[in-house]
């Protein structure tokens, strides 16, 4: 489900959960073990977060999550936001390498890193949790601001929007776009600019410069999740949800 | 002064006070009244407000205000700035069409919603504040910092610009521009990919971005009172003021 | 070390500390007292800031600190904080022109002024605090993230990225670029813009503007020049100064 490897000096960590790279608890709990354990390693001073060839992850798991009840999906999203939190506060240059559609779950996932390189093709990306009877709780939104901008995320959020890599570029989703033949190279060699300079100063830096957005996530994280749960289990977050879910069912 | 119409499920509201929509007591109170309205009526699922033909609004009547006292001038503030309060927090999508000039006060309504399209053309628009011996106050300060981010904000008021249509766009004053004959039909197209998504989920999406602004508003509600009188009865404020009513008197 | 003049009601402050105006105590004494000395001269609506031809400035006087104590750094860092923080909360307009290089030290002086001119040239600009062992504290981040947003800041601090003038004016770190030779001209030209409506009202809608980022770097006074000394002295950052100590030495 999660592989990993190291490439001088940068741990480069795979989701690999055909078909889709749905996010499940298992994910989850793979994925934070896989950044922890690249932390804790010396040799290592940078990581790259990339998914399969032509999709980064779909975003949650609605197959599998959609008929739990409250109590489930209350800890899959506290495990899944404590995973996101450490990854916006990772100790160490953290990149994504977004070969394909990434959606959802998946924008979730990439906002959470330093630097986004996505691929040139007919893919999108966006937080389109409106769309699916969700809202946007406190720390995302503060955290796709910090990356994006005010107005964008108002104008991305509240139309739900799914956009190109074009546009994700103009709107600042994502920071680059390269061919996919050269992705995880052009990544490489992104991440080794600020790989080289990996230092407790820099660390330090990082970790005021997002003080403030990372806070909102820490400080609302119970709040978010009650946010979380009561769209999902409200009457139109229901409908939505169940729409999602009975489209997946047929593929 | 105020005319509503309803097309397609969109409220559209449309100031008409000749010859310039400058805004006085009266206009707020109908404007208000215009927008509380369409937010009770259940058949509306977004809301669009347009000036006349070649102008939005001048601003504030200082025809009508330069004579009057600090009392009058301190309860016609907290009124306007009601109405830019539940403008800024409006629980539908709001949208505006821009059909010409649209500096001071007619900035200021616009910056309240979600989404501003002018027309193309040799109108202004801008926040001249600083020009006519008015301080620029905490909470409309933070909405157009949320609008057109700092550095922008910054350059627009202390020079209080008065920037054309393009120019507008580029520092994200505006978010699209048009022909001036198809202005109101682009708007009705743009507000629907939001209208289709009206939701208690996409309202309190909007209102968790707005949070901190809208806040900046609530807060500072008596403070910017203040700052308003402060400067608009000081020597500069009287001064620059005075020399606004003669031009207008001579018109 | 410090020069001054009068054009047309704009006070001209030129730092000329050769042989690359580095900071050192002196100058910023100097520089404060000439700030002091426009500010409380009511013949004078605006004021430049400008360094030598080629070179604003290269930053701290590594050459002279690197052999000082704990106890001399910190005393420096505060003064040189005072400055920086009369110069962001300066009550007249305050344009700088950058006609050379300007990295670090450089660099942290021209984001405290209102707009930055910078001499198109094979010239660099940037805050590589974090290359020559020094963590960017709360104050400054503040203000470059006000300058430049937050991903940009992200992107230039965490690498330590000296860019060039084009990109510089891409990213928002200068507000213009023109030919070397018409600098302080075009400077002065822009600034009147601002000057002829220096007023109360301008100078309070700067402060409210401002207020969030000039309160970050109040606030932390004390702690941010903690953390300057907790870098400074740290073994990597006492490797990097060294390093940089023993290059200027052989110049």
């Amino acid at each position: 489900m999660i592989k990993t490897d190291i490439n001088g000096g940068i741990g480069v960590i795979s989701i690999d959960r055909p078909p889709v790279n749905a996010i499940n608890p298992e994910l989850v709990s793979h994925l934070t073990d896989a950044l922890d354990s690249f932390k804790s390693n010396d040799d290592i001073n940078g990581v790259i977060l990339q998914g399969r060839d032509g999709i980064f992850s779909a975003g949650l798991d609605i197959t599998h999550l959609f008929p739990k009840d409250r109590e489930y999906i209350g800890n899959f999203w506290r495990e899944f936001s404590s995973l996101l939190v450490s990854m916006f506060s990772y100790e160490k240059p953290l990149y994504s390498s977004i070969g394909g559609h990434c959606p959802a779950g998946g924008t979730v996932m990439v906002i959470m890193t330093d630097y986004r390189i996505m691929s040139e093709g007919r893919y999108v990306i966006g937080l389109n949790e409106v769309d699916v009877g969700l809202t946007v709780p406190y720390g995302l939104s503060s955290i796709f601001q910090y990356v994006t901008g005010t107005r964008n995320a108002e104008d991305l959020l509240l139309k739900a929007r799914l956009i190109s890599p074009d546009e994700a570029l103009l709107k600042g989703l994502v920071d680059e776009l390269c061919a996919s033949d050269t992705l995880l190279d052009t990544t490489l060699e992104r991440i080794s600019e600020a790989s080289n300079l990996y230092s407790p100063q820099q660390v330090k830096t990082k970790q005021i410069l997002r003080e403030h957005a990372l806070n909102s996530m820490k400080k609302n994280f119970d709040n978010d999740a009650q946010i979380i749960l009561d769209s999902w289990f409200s009457d139109s977050g229901q409908k939505r949800l169940e729409s999602l879910f009975n489209k997946l069912q047929k593929k």
